[in-house]
């Protein structure tokens, strides 16, 4: 294991702040009441409590899930965790193996991936937009566990150089456009993951799968509802996400 | 990699017909038209199609997700790989990790736990039950990608071997019962994610986190809506999942 | 008040059982365990219990909900109450409004919207296909409240007789076809509801009623889900329903 | 009908603000540009699109939804439409009906109650907080359209007046308290809605119809998912309501 994660600490309190800090850098950190010393936070072991300016926060260590929702920097709508280890799940990702992903956008399902296929596996992103090409990787190297990702700064429109990937992940805004490219770099049996925000896309990437020979499994969306941490008067929170993106799952047919 | 998934085949067709059969065994197997031969499967590439007494049949490799979906025996209620998932996110399980479970049951979130935390890691399971323990053994050594899983059949009102765990998991009827046991075995700042099926053990199992010193920090449900596979008429499926479980997600607190 | 309502009771039982039965005929009603007399019913107050054949079972009145849901026939894919409701709000029906609507299928929106519009309302419905023209008739009759209803056996392509009316509800395949009709029927500021299961349609009929000069005010789907009786042990249902139709409220705009 | 809801208007844009505005008084109107003269509005047909200030915006007769959802003086949490129909249903609420509510909170459910009894019906809302007592008598006014609401400032934990109502609707704390007082009031086979925000509370409120000899028909929460209103591009709402209220449907069994 690399530094990147370890470097990191989610601090929270009784009232729904989070926030993820480094403590590897000499830089204050910001509290909504003031600015806390890295230095004293080092010196806390995760799980523990502290008092700041009159005020009560907990302090842990950060997984994946937290460094991707409250410190990765973005620039793009990003796949969240909730969709990422859905897609993780149904693209059969684990350790070892060799995945491909386009577009690359701010890295917060590369982090994922990244993770997830551990130290035999690779990841292999694409990314055409300059800006977000740099941001991901800086993203990356923050969040890092470990160094397995290969980061491009082109379109796979161009071609992808890979061949026999395990699995890819599409997150571009015309999938139908590069469908045939993903094909080619796909093992037979490949997992394919797409995700799109509309139905109009949902309808367009079905037709461009079928027109592919491509195995359509599944067309979902997942909904998370949360509740109020309140055992006496238990009920769900208010408001809820409705909607981030419809997921599309196929499987490459020889 | 051993054995296990690789010995296994998924089999569809475009009707949602799916079956997990395996090749490495001589038995026939069994189709909605017949009886296949597992030689003939055997000499088919993951990815082709073919034809069965008058229908058509694709093949394809088999996931985590597949062999617990459409292959593992089932004597419990199981931990389905969508809420597997999200637990494994929010608990921060990824390759290397060390994680303990309790009740193990029919095994099925152990293989997805196996699969993630990958040869450097550990899972270590309690099963009080002697029939799940015997069953969910049965079914690690089918779906198993790793061997690095340690079964116990026993309890963990007496105890847990282990000491400074990364994460838990706990699926049993009264998670309050135990929860000073769990708090033992996990290091600080060790995620503990819990299952149960009503409101009533969410507000029970709350109650017992916070008199034992753990942050919470989400009770959550996670709903799935499948589309029906047709672009040009697209539409949710009729119906969906209700209901699996609840989810608690906790922090070890010094 | 007419007949209609008053002839029927609903049966339940304390395991889901639930049935409409009419008490005016001499037709012996059919149970699970055996055939009743219709005397034996119509003696009895609603909300008595009574054992029949070593079970238990309670006896009620009969609502708009439960006729439409357990004793109407149905040919067609209906309107449930629970869109029914939720449409009637929207388009802000009750005693006194005229409102139009095709198709009529099996009548099951069109006895809601008898009920709602009352002795001085008045519903006018068209269907184009005689089988559910009878049909639907036949169920307003046995669901009667009030006498306020005027079925058309025809298409509302061929134009609709009324003006101004308050509101008018579309189920149609292809509502785009006949928007500038509805247009026509009804009143300025008047309120259009449409259904339909598709989200390719929900997208055609927005443009067209952006075409037609509608104002469109909400396209919303309804999902209910129900908890299983069982205060002790309370979680909801493992199934619902996942998908019913998509609906869609515009303003007729001067 | 009286006056009430017929001197509102219901002032739109394309950008999603909505207002509604009383035409009959001399009171300005904020717009969010400036100060209409609701003499100008008065002159308008329903329906019309106007300019203001550089802007443009849609009138339309003002319904009971949006009377309840845009206009009316809230100081408690409501009754929203979306259940308050859902409610009327399972209540079968219609013309003539006689119904008793408690507590009378804003007045919202009161008003939606009022006009689907039409002018033979009649609602008796009890509502012991002499504050809310006044403002849904003053908000029932506002929105009025028939003569058919009686008012009490007291609880039902006193006793409630009527008999043989052929329905009741209890939105209250603690319903088990006056669940023996409602049981007086309904009719044999009368139907009890009720509405609660809390697990623990629907928990409580099944025993206490169980101990009461209420048959429950149904315990079910409502989700109203939006779409936003773009045919080309068309996807639900990011955000939507989570919870409103978990209800309770009951028949009183002799």
């Amino acid at each position: 294991m690399t530094e990147g994660l370890s470097n990191l600490r989610l601090i929270v309190d009784d009232n729904g702040f989070k926030k993820v800090a480094d403590i590897s850098k000499d830089k204050k950190i910001g509290m909504p009441n003031g600015h806390l010393d890295p230095e004293f936070l080092r010196n806390l072991t995760p799980g523990s409590s502290f008092e700041f300016n009159g005020r009560k926060f907990y302090v842990f260590e950060c997984g994946i899930f937290e460094y991707v929702m409250y410190k990765l920097k973005r620039q793009t709508q990003i796949v969240y965790p909730k969709e990422g280890y859905y897609i993780m799940m149904k693209l059969d990702i684990g350790p070892g193996k060799k995945v491909g992903e386009a577009g690359t956008g701010s890295g917060a399902f590369t982090v994922c991936l990244s993770k997830a296929v551990g130290p035999e596996g690779k990841v292999y992103t694409y990314e055409q937009r300059e800006e977000f090409y740099n941001l991901a990787m800086k993203n990356y190297n923050e969040g890092k566990v470990f160094d397995n990702v290969v980061f491009y700064n082109r379109s796979i429109n161009e071609g992808i150089e890979e061949r026999d990937l395990d699995a890819f992940f599409l997150d571009v805004r015309e999938p139908w456009e590069v469908m045939e490219r993903v094909r080619e770099a796909l093992k037979p049996s490949g997992n394919l993951g797409i995700i799109v925000p509309t139905v109009n896309q949902v309808s367009e990437t079905m037709k461009s799968l079928i027109d592919n020979n491509f195995y359509i499994d599944e067309a979902v969306e997942i909904m998370t509802r949360r509740f109020k941490i309140n055992p006496e008067r238990l009920r769900p929170e208010d408001m809820m996400i409705g909607h981030t993106g419809y997921l599309i799952f196929a499987k490459k047919m020889i």
